[in-house]
């Protein structure tokens, strides 16, 4: 958990003389994330920022922000702009599935037209923390507990990103204080903070709460669980196959013969590179119980009028 | 979530007509499972009380009521005694793990001397539950997180034990009904809540704090999550030799190509199987560290005395 062995570790894994993307909000942790990588010598990033439009005029000063400060840098800008309130209300998300969703999207478009598809993201030990325990609160499984990974893959829109997040291992009282020392300006609205209740709650409210109560730190004993879970969660993926052959149909019979920790992972894989969006335990699930012949059920819904559909023996999404 | 479910599933792994052993405190929960098994027809239970010798009068007087209850039914009784508190001092443990070893260690006993090596467990969704989130706040990673299974074996003594939980999925609140329902008499402070200061806060502060803050209700998702944890750790296991050929060894060279979920699922077996007690994360870990030739640390400490030290590219329990 300290700023010197990341250094050593993300350089040789992302040389510095390398084209990444980098995601910058405006917010304190993105400018922070960005400083970082530019003192360790990154001159190729390419600053992408998306404007949410949720804050009118608020949102329009952090796109300014951002751009000024990668003319600073004289670093690329690429910028973006979706109605996120509008995305969510077409597409009945919360306003955070949306922004996300608008996000990667953005960050896709950006990853093809520059022909680079590393992307840096500023998400810390905090938020892994509060991500872990919103999913496990809803009671995500563990292919959701795993959400967040110091290196990932992800594919959007036929474009595999990877995402990489050099802030993993840092905690949100390490990033305040670097932004002190270095006198890091960032803009103090540009998170998004007010777009997530049941995050800040958890933040503000719940993890005090519990560290008041048992008496111990609470934060720390997490991070290192999201951790190995997140790690073990890469093991499954070597087991699965890289690409799936025939991504429109499923054969059943290979699909059965797995244990059920593959059956899960093969089935969310199958989902997503069919390109259907929100892939949670629920669906995963419902999409399994149409694996069993004997189920008279031969169908479930997919989000945006989708469906999959059993049929010869094998699964296809609709 | 239903007893009826559960009745068909339990009756077919385990016929009623076979014999088994099945812990009972006297209080509620083992009482309602002895009752539960009773009505489902199980003739030929041993019913084992460990008395813990903790509340002096009291404890006497569970043991006295399970006896009388094991005779009402027409069951065999075992029952032992052991000075938990002393336990505890002398093996630097706390009274809650000095109070499972003991357990462990005396249904080990009786399973020797009866040849029967499957014993049935009062622990319900709630246990699950809280179980699962002290293991979290005490980041025990995966292998902790999984605590508790509906079947599971454990190594205790040389002997084999296989563990049955018929209760997993029930809440506590339905063992409450079923409890009034059936006008279930039970020792009300023989389940040693008094015992076990974290998980009380647990139960009575925390889950309930988090779920005013939130809104909803998490046990339900903690428990799916943590059903989930444990399935998936059985996979993990099937992935393992099924007994080390050579328990005091371990070849290094193996066991560093192994990805790195395999090789803390192996260290833990090996250490298991070695008898070292309360094989927790970080215990783990520090022998992981010792794989690695590089470094110039060749011994670190077990529990009692023990030491695991590297020699000749193997591990060694001395």
């Amino acid at each position: 958990m300290n700023w010197i062995q990341n250094k050593t570790t993300l350089s040789c894994a992302f040389p510095p003389n390398g084209r990444y993307l980098i995601g910058v909000s405006g917010g304190r942790d993105s400018v922070a994330l960005l400083y970082y990588l530019v003192d360790l010598g990154f001159k190729k990033l390419v600053v992408c920022h998306l404007n949410h439009q949720l804050r009118g005029r608020s949102s329009d000063a952090d796109a300014r922000f951002v751009e000024k400060l990668a003319d600073k840098y004289d670093l690329d800008v690429e910028r973006g702009s979706t109605n996120v309130g509008a995305l969510a209300k077409k597409k009945k998300m919360s306003i955070e599935t949306a922004g996300r969703e608008a996000r990667y999207s953005f960050f896709a478009k950006v990853a093809k037209r520059r022909r680079c598809r590393t992307i840096f993201l500023a998400h810390h030990a905090d938020d892994l923390v509060e991500t872990f325990l919103i999913n496990l609160f809803r009671g995500a499984g563990t292919t959701g507990l795993a959400a967040m990974r110091e290196v990932s893959t992800r594919l959007v829109n036929d474009v595999e990103l990877t995402i990489v997040r050099p802030l993993l291992s840092i905690r949100r009282d390490d990033i305040d204080k670097y932004v002190r020392k270095h006198r890091i300006k960032f803009r103090d609205d540009a998170s998004n903070k007010n777009l997530e209740p049941t995050r800040n709650r958890i933040r503000r409210q719940v993890i005090p709460y519990v560290e008041r109560t048992l008496g111990r730190n609470i934060r720390q004993n997490i991070w290192r669980t999201a951790t190995i879970v997140a790690e073990e969660e890469s093991f499954f993926e070597t087991l699965l196959p890289k690409k799936l052959s025939h991504p429109v149909a499923l054969a059943l019979k290979p699909l059965r013969k797995m244990p059920l920790a593959m059956q899960r992972r093969m089935l969310q894989k199958w989902l997503r590179d069919g390109k259907v969006t929100d892939v949670g335990f629920d669906l995963i699930e419902r999409v399994r119980a149409l694996a069993d012949v004997a189920n008279s059920v031969a169908k479930t819904n997919l989000p945006q009028d989708r469906h999959v559909r059993r049929r010869a023996g094998s699964l296809f999404i609709e």
